[in-house]
């Protein structure tokens, strides 16, 4: 067994007791790899994830999961899922639908530059 | 004031209190932009990170600050630092010092594949 899957060889099981419940996931465009968006799976969103093939997370704010572009339009479809040497974080590419991942509108979360 | 800044034009102020006190830091490297790891800052190694310009951390597991390459000397060097659209995560571009992130000795902790 390699510890370093923290699951065994073959099945990976990501920690979520460690986080409370709730893992982070980093959201790449999988083409250019630019970081989009961070946003939380329970259990239940990341089941519905690998069953849809699309990005379902778990709102904090509304305490309920979240289609990501049930509203908007702008659905994220999965291209490869990683997780960190831990099995507490995950790193996700997808396709990013409408090129907007950000509630702002913008392409990504991340303009705000403080350094 | 642009209230995506999350704290006026010119200031932008991390919403700690949001995240239980710790905030998320995806970690870049700065030349390549892979995703080398993700950590967990508080308000005092957000501090001291803007200080000495190097990443400091919070460690979860032993309670208390943790300035990365303390013990490994894969100290990281700090390029650029954003904020996402609500400010209560962080994306910071590093210099990896060894060229290795991750405490197995990986370059990134994000090797295991899922899917």
């Amino acid at each position: 067994m390699d510890a370093s899957r923290c699951g065994g060889e073959t099945v990976i099981t990501l920690d979520f007791e460690k986080q409370a419940g709730l893992i982070p996931a980093i959201i790449l465009d999988y083409e250019t790899k630019e970081v989009l968006m961070l946003a939380y799976l329970n259990e239940a969103s990341y089941q519905k994830t690998l069953e849809t093939g699309q990005m379902w997370y778990y709102s904090r704010s509304r305490d309920e999961l979240w289609h990501k572009g049930a509203t908007s339009g702008h659905f994220q479809n999965v291209k490869s899922i990683k997780t960190d040497c831990d099995c507490d974080t995950l790193l996700i590419e997808v396709e990013q639908v409408a090129g907007t991942a950000c509630h702002t509108g913008a392409r990504s979360c991340f303009f705000n530059q403080i350094l």
